[in-house]
């Protein structure tokens, strides 16, 4: 069976796996390494991170089978350079991950995409938007992000760096911008921090899941605020590019058992055009293992890539 | 040389021409008819006002060399039904337009598509946008409307709806939504309407424009909030998409000579994400002929639609 080796950059860690066409990780070639603040700060140990997991799949027996590599990575990526600029990674500004790559493992053919872009491929071949021509899939964490899929190809746009849910601007912007985007309201900090603001007195998104299915007030309505403001950016979204679906995946979307029901609402309430309040929400269906899938897809399933 | 007929169906009035493969309208074979009060309220009216506008370029000698038709149609638009249901037209609604044009014309292929993504075609066939694999177009005049090039390809949706910019919240929603819209907000009624309810005592658009270049302070504010609101919609799309360009055309952009630069200065201000801030946004080249090329280029140039 063919096997693709499947990479996904983050900012805390670098993950890698050898991937079947039918999407299941071989056993055993799985493996880890941290990109943490020494990483950050060193591009040395970020290289020796990577290479780490990339050496770990080359020692398994199906490697002999390995004729191309996905990678997902976290962003600014420039698809053009086969180069990333990872933000919580400075010693990774302008790295060749494409040509590292490349040289560690041997294999010629290395297809580098933005990391909420894979999650989205992911979905798209084996989950919640398998079959849906156009759909969005984002995650709600602690930052949002997602990847786009548009008349049934995954959209990288001009750099690859499309799917940028979360930093699309939703409410009315005094000062700084970042504080009117998707993220800037929805996420589970945002969110976290302004129920604090109103006397609240938990922590945590698990503070605020137990608060919010007690119904204690300014949790529902703290969570009610994530999900408008994700609903609004769906709104905007599925208005530019007439979708049919989204997926909504990522730790804080689980503050509530109903935040797909919220956000839906949110969309119906706020749509101008009826194509685009009709908008399908529903919950991702692949959860931590989207990355490396994606990753892997972009050599299962490049018949979903653009051109 | 290979002919298209062009067929282009809007609130006001439909107009067809044969145009070559170069973008040329054929002389002679250009022609409109009035799709006003009458044929809203009767759909026979609205049919033989297409009839008519197809029979004349069916006069015409070239039309032996004519083998496909482009419609470009007001939406919203049924691309899978072939069917239309123009907002300004409610006889029409669920009109089978495809059918229609092929049982009066006799040619079997017939290319339908929303009317702003066709003009976003023809600005990428042979206006402002020639080349730009990632690209929005827009028009900016009574309404806000538009089309995007995602990828080297026209963006359709799942009904082939994708485009209306104008329809994107970019400001806090209190009550009608629509009012927090990029058209709400940037249009030229909505344009007029705010500088009036703040002393200004001219009625148009031109009267705006004299005054904004008179520097007259509610006329300066008021173009300034339209562009604003162009430009945080054009943060949205190109933070989503990661667009390289944005062109805008329509009678309303020309209210201030520097109103691209205006929008550019406010994608600018209020982008949080670099590549988005970047976005190039220039003036549309094709003009009021854009419609027409455009759905003579859903044939001719096939190629840069999606599959």
């Amino acid at each position: 069976m063919n096997v693709t080796m499947a990479l996904d950059l983050g900012g805390t860690k670098v993950e890698a796996a050898l991937v079947r066409e039918d999407g299941s990780v071989v056993e055993g070639t799985r493996s880890r390494a941290a990109t943490g603040a020494a990483a950050a700060a060193d591009r040395g140990a970020a290289e020796r991170a990577i290479e780490q997991v990339v050496r770990h799949c080359m020692a398994a027996p199906a490697w002999a089978g390995v004729a191309a590599a996905g990678i997902g990575s976290a962003g600014p990526v420039d698809l053009a350079a086969g180069a990333v600029a990872p933000i919580n990674l400075p010693s990774l500004r302008g790295f060749g991950i494409v040509d590292f790559v490349r040289g560690v493992s041997g294999l010629e053919r290395v297809v580098l995409r933005l990391d909420g872009t894979c999650i989205a491929l992911a979905e798209s071949w084996l989950g919640a938007a398998r079959g849906v021509r156009n759909a969005l899939v984002m995650v709600v964490s602690t930052g949002v992000g997602g990847g786009v899929v548009s008349d049934g190809r995954l959209v990288a746009g001009s750099g690859g760096n499309a799917g940028h849910i979360g930093q699309l601007v939703v409410d009315a912007v005094e000062g700084d911008a970042a504080a009117a985007t998707v993220e800037g309201i929805a996420s589970g900090p945002s969110t976290v921090r302004w129920a604090r603001g109103r006397g609240w007195g938990g922590a945590t998104g698990e503070d605020l899941a137990r608060d919010y299915g007690a119904g204690v007030p300014v949790a529902v309505d703290a969570v009610r605020r994530s999900a408008r403001a994700v609903g609004l950016g769906l709104v905007n979204a599925a208005t530019l590019l007439d979708l049919e679906a989204a997926v909504i995946g990522g730790g804080f979307s689980f503050v509530a058992e109903d935040y797909p029901e919220l956000v839906a609402a949110a969309v119906r309430e706020h749509a101008v055009n009826a194509y685009a309040a009709d908008l399908k929400v529903v919950r991702a269906e692949l959860g931590g293992d989207a990355p490396l899938i994606g990753a892997a897809a972009l050599v299962h399933r490049a018949d979903l890539l653009s051109r």
